[in-house]
């Protein structure tokens, strides 16, 4: 398939892993957004909205939103980049809590990574706060939903070019 | 179940989420493992082994590592310890990359959350450095593995106390 | 007064600003509470509530219990310590927002500037998330309340040793 | 008054907190200065200039310096932005030391929380290399002394716009 | 020289260390190599290559390109940037192992810290898994190899304005 | 030699690079000083002390004291531990600006790279401080000097388990 690269990622000529020179691709917005599923049983999701003054998912977002600030702290090729918003939603749906995160930046390099830590600390904040209920909660499903900006072209997931995905499974947590 | 407690964990009596105090629980080992899984394609698993000097799994296992220090710092409930051990394993398997995370430490705390961030950000490091071959790389199952150490007792996942999963899908990934 | 000591803390015989070497104290339990108060117009006070989903007085909790784990990074003379606890409550009051801030630890030195860290953070939240409303915002009296554990003994604010202080304009802020 | 703004920032439509996306404001210089005093008595004022060699302001300013750096990892809803300009001055004046730390950015945002972050730091650090001369030390108004830059229009404290506010009591610490 | 400052860097009028306003330099490239060697017996050499699976040198190539986004944070006077590029090289030399660091920006203020940064923490990495086999390995010799952008013009070492160092000693350690 | 380990440190059998558990090793007061060397020129070196209220040495000390807190997060297989201690001396010699950086603790684990990690960032403060006047700086001969505490005993540079090094060479720029 023609669009698909023919190399990993962040590797030079001589196979070393390396950070891209982003410098010489120019300043455009660039945004994305990634979603993590958590996992929780019906007693652990009644659990939640208990709180009469505290809220998990609050703690959630906020976390998320903090760590986007460190992702090229975490993440050993990303670049530091000045991101120029950040949000973090966290919904209960069926099945558990449904985490979306979008980064935005005005740079020469993307924020996909941005976005999917966002998501996944969030996640795991809400896996901390409620796994004293139950050891076996699940983060399933760290994905990118969506990206734009970059010479790389535009991406929605659903879009056609995963099709090793099963839909069926990966909408279902999706459903409110 | 009586073994299952009555509230969320880091909640007061008034419902705000908050640190609990460890400082009256005794010092004693603590060790927790966790793992994540990164779903690849063939075209990509195959593109992993070509890299002649370099590696991404030792990228990740590096990122793991370095992560599960600044656990604290990124899940807001999380007490700030001094790690006595941490390890993460990256091994490609049937249908992508699984990470194992375990880490260690003697305090009056559990280190639950240090190798559950250990096991994301190594995963997420693995989808860094191969999403330019297929952006719809999902990760997937991010869980507790098994933890020792504490009041609460030892567990080991697949000890029957979390039945809405489907053993079937959770095994699947992880036959070499 | 015999209770003051002569010297600066954080200087050696030679005048040097340095880090005392706590190796040798016992390690015994530590506590401090800290305070703040963001004083507010009741323009800004009427605006707090008004929100349906979310809190600035939560965000602000969040990030003083964050902040006090980064205290050792943030000011010099300070020991990294592992914290057994950390409680932010933010509070309205008459005339603005109190914070009160609580850390804990088992260790050789006190976490009296852990709790100042955390409440001077959350003071300067609140402040972040109101400032578009009046820039005239101040915050004030960022004070130790009480401090227990050490060997220089236990301190409760109001205890008499501060007479510097004019305790009408101290108390003031803190009538509910 | 036409120049408030009707609600708080950093809260969407729906109430939750946010972060505001800046991408699409110009990058403009933008500089804050801000003040914070530390009240100290005047046997601890006494004492400070007695180090021959170091000097507690010095280890402030840096303090100050680091931790403007450091706005958005501890500031929620801060963007993380290259700052082109810190400074912070630290000054014995009647009754205590005064803080005062300026930021500088060219940015599509404004620098004001970096400058209350390094004062208050600065603040703390005054306060942790003198507490043991004197628990009851307070830290005491940190503000706003001016800002440039962004649409909002300069600020200038003292500009009639915060007539809660004593002007006596303001300014009577800041004669030398 | 005409070439020489006049003064120290990062020192304003009154002689306070202080760090320069950038914001009105032009946003160019700046690129910078810094070197640094750590001197390594012939045993502790021979035992480098001996790891079936792990690589010492990847690890420190890791922890270089790490520590260079953390810059700012660590020198005091630095000024936090957006980072286009970072590569660090770790390489078998005789006598020990060469580390060199490169990084690049867009940015009114040059990079030459962050390559120096990222060669010494790659070094004492280098230094940190060789120290079991010989406690008195030396780093030595960090210096910047090469720097251009900015207004003082390019530089290249052995370009002749560092005449106080022996150019034998100096190259010794770089012939492979 | 009997004393000298047969492999490198932080390596499992399998040969991949990992952090030793230190849980089962006796918490003990361990201590460890490590020196650097900034080479200057004489013109460097007499501007150093023209500065009338500012000290670059002073700003280098404090860099370092920073940094051995942060020890953990550069490198890699170092556990994050609470230092009871950390003390760094910046003195200006024959040749140069002579960096003496000590760590302490009581704990499993050695504070070697504590003490190694204070040096280097300390004199690339130094560095950083005066390459206005010179770009051809060099940090020269960071070491170990003295470790105590631990099970392989205590360590005194000079002691004679470092032949290949050159005595006159190293002893050389430590001459007062």
């Amino acid at each position: 398939m023609s669009k698909v690269p023919h190399k990993l990622s962040h590797y030079d000529a001589a196979g070393q892993a390396h950070m891209v020179d982003v410098a010489a691709k120019p300043a455009t917005r660039r945004e994305a957004t990634a979603s993590a599923f958590v996992e929780l049983s019906e007693a652990v999701l009644a659990a939640l909205p208990a709180n009469p003054k505290g809220n998990p998912l609050e703690v959630a977002r906020f976390a998320g939103i903090q760590a986007a600030k460190q992702t090229s702290a975490l993440i050993p090729m990303c670049h530091p980049l000045a991101l120029s918003f950040i949000d973090v939603q966290a919904t209960v749906v069926v099945g558990g809590v449904r985490i979306e995160a979008t980064a935005a930046t005005v740079a020469g390099t993307g924020v996909e990574m941005e976005a999917m830590t966002a998501a996944s600390i969030a996640a795991l904040t809400v896996y901390d706060m409620t796994k004293a209920l139950d050891k076996g909660i699940r983060i399933r499903e760290i994905v990118l939903v969506r990206k734009s900006g970059g010479k790389s072209g535009d991406y929605r997931r659903n879009g056609g070019n995963h099709n090793h995905l099963d839909p069926d499974q990966r909408e279902g947590h999706a459903k409110p």
